[in-house]
């Protein structure tokens, strides 16, 4: 057996403490799976004596973070969280001086990780971010070796699990969007501050890094469009489900011939597509390759357990001496390529107005339509209110969303109309 | 860059070819991703005048495969299949002579993986079979290296396309089996002769060996209980739906305090589980783990291009130079576990008799039932025949199989009761 493997965890909340739990818990076998010991030989957090439930007796202890990237270690766990600060300094002393590491944080990722890489590459040392998306279900890996050989048109996923709870909660039970969100924190699937899930912050971040892994691109998550969910009514869900679509928050990422177009927002899919049935807290991401066709995963998207599992694989990966390009392929050779806006996506749209009850309202609405080359799939107007305001629900065909979204500034112009259009995109996938 | 890896192929059918081919293809890309090119350099097939669409111009041929575990080559790829003869002889003489070996072949790693995995480790060598399972979906990986930090408990998933597509087809046309594989046949996604794949043998190979990587087992594909589709009646397709069930073949390992059961039937699944989802010719592999939770793959489970994708993915993997034993823990630390018999399988059963129409014939069945404890949970006998014979369904609570079958010999020998009782293990899952 070789020496040991030499960890130091920077962070010892939830997902710190349950690292080196993990690694405590399974000390043999992971020793027996790579040749060697994983040993946490130091850590970092603010409070020394808070009972973690965990042993850190032999451990040494550094009030500051950024001590551990000047450590003889092989590897730096880092938990901290967020892009910046004290996270970005650790991460990136660790890299400089080759010192491996492995992180969670999916927003250092997505705004820093083509520098990270840089980096890493300079001085040899490995950056795993299993974790970063999708908890434990091994999506990085995947994209970065299981499927190296394919060339990948599309990936896509539900990667926000508090989103989805909410939307499978609203379906299940007809709540309100806040009363699900209410549910969710109770349940613990959303955070006290819950802003950077569900306005699709945080699913934007995994799309970025999944969308470079797929395409061979630099993170660029400054393009990508992000529209959350909490615009989503009961109505939108109870219209989904009657024209045969489940309402999902996705992240899409396509590298078309003109660029590469990521986006973030509520859709309506077939309701007999896998992903649809994707419910409550999971995540899933689908991937499209010419060789490998469509493949999808699933599973828990976070908490502490599904993270620790992918951290420590991660570490397992660097004790076996796995070195691969942060993104599977050399920094200098990431592609930069022109952002597709979503102005430019193609396909059908639901669209609900609240309009008033009177005679040549649909003529006016179908011919803002057809002034934008818009043509409608489907239209439904329930529920008759002489004098009063009604809903219309409709469907179209495939369409630029430029010329859509020209159209329903022309009809919210439209006397007969009140409030602002509701607009979901529907996608076939 | 480092010197080239040099390959061997034996076989160019299909898959042989289209590894060729995607080798070729993407030779810059994979160079770029593992820094060094991986070479064809030798091949071995019967005919050597024949068009496969691919360049071998500067490639030695071979007439006898195993003549390529004698060259100096880096890995051989084995796609001859069979589980012994030929494909055996070239992969244990490779291993032998420290020559890394990819395969597809399912039936040679259920068969005699235990021991490839010694020769193996001996000499060095790796021996990747990513494509035995699941196609291009990374699902060996997943457990090899990406799900490496949990206790797992459960493997179970739809592991052969053909058995899956008939099933799929049978419920959404009505057709009976017989149909539905000649549809299947005519589709390509049944083989001229079947038997392999719809008596369940093909996914009990696959079941053997995700159980192995699963629990650190010896794979054991004496021991998986196998029960193929050839039963399957549109009748009971039908009363599925009614029940709120999908009718799927499964197979299922599981790790039990008692020892290790695996087994490959058809199965009743609730019809709201992402698993009852999965149509067509697609696999799916489900894994319960202790830390990650439930996470599911999905994605096509055969072909070329899949095929392929998964033999390149390893080939990358040792051209980077990684080292993993092949079931993940060294071969001599795989546990050889008591195999538990399907008669110790406990949980709820569909049942489908033919009964005289006459007084008094379910009280005899109730009878049965209670005499082995069996307990009832529903009975449906619909339509009425007086004198003649109708249906009876009937489900029951979770009971012991052995308890089961006795109710199930007791009920056969009912003078009012005609031709063999139909039953369909339901899989809560």
């Amino acid at each position: 057996m070789t020496c040991p493997f030499r960890i130091g965890v920077a962070g010892l909340g939830t997902v710190g403490a349950e690292v080196v739990k993990l690694l405590c818990d399974r000390r043999d076998l992971l020793a027996a799976r790579c040749g060697r010991s994983l040993d946490v030989v130091a850590v970092s957090a603010r409070d020394r004596r808070r009972n973690r439930g965990v042993p850190l007796d032999d451990t040494e202890w550094f009030d500051d973070a950024c001590a551990l990237a000047h450590r003889r270690l092989d590897a730096v766990v880092e938990t901290i969280g967020g892009a910046d600060g004290v996270a970005f300094d650790l991460v990136s002393q660790a890299l400089d001086r080759g010192v491996g590491v492995v992180t969670a944080n999916k927003a250092l990722i997505a705004l820093h990780g083509a520098g990270l890489a840089e980096r890493a590459e300079k001085s040899g040392a490995p950056l795993g971010f299993e974790a970063a998306v999708a908890g434990g279900v091994p999506v990085v890996k995947a994209l970065r070796e299981g499927l190296a050989a394919n060339r990948i048109e599309r990936v896509y996923g539900i990667l926000n699990g508090t989103c989805n709870f909410v939307l499978t909660d609203m379906r299940k039970t007809g709540r309100a969007f806040d009363a699900a969100l209410a549910e969710a924190q109770a349940l613990g699937y959303a955070e006290a501050d819950p802003a950077l899930d569900i306005d699709g912050v945080d699913a934007a971040h995994k799309l970025a890094i999944l969308a470079s892994l797929a395409f061979g691109t630099r993170v660029a998550f400054g393009s990508v469009f992000v529209e959350g969910v909490r615009a989503v009514e009961p109505v939108d869900i109870a219209w989904a489900e009657e024209l045969g679509y489940r309402v999902k928050l996705l992240g899409i990422a396509e590298r078309r011939a003109d660029g590469l177009s990521q986006r973030v927002h509520p859709c309506m899919v077939p309701r007999e597509l896998p992903i649809a049935a994707v419910d409550g807290a999971d995540n899933a991401v689908a991937v499209e390759s010419d060789r490998a066709g469509a493949t999808v995963c699933e599973g828990p998207g976070a908490g502490a357990g599904p993270t620790a599992s992918a951290v420590v694989a991660d570490l397992l990966d660097q004790a076996r001496g796995l070195r691969l390009p942060a993104f599977s392929l050399p920094a200098a050779s990431l592609e930069t390529v022109p952002a597709i806006p979503v102005e430019r996506r193609r396909g059908a749209y639901y669209v609900r107005l609240a309009v008033s009850d009177r005679p040549g309202v649909i003529a006016d609405i179908a011919a803002c339509l057809r002034d934008r080359s818009v043509s409608m799939e489907s239209l439904v107007q329930r529920g008759r209110e002489a004098g009063g305001v009604v809903p219309v629900v409709m469907t179209t065909h495939a369409v630029e969303e430029a010329a859509m979204r020209a159209a329903l500034a022309d009809i919210a112009r439209l006397d007969s109309v009140a409030g602002a259009p509701r607009l979901i995109r529907i996608e076939s996938l």
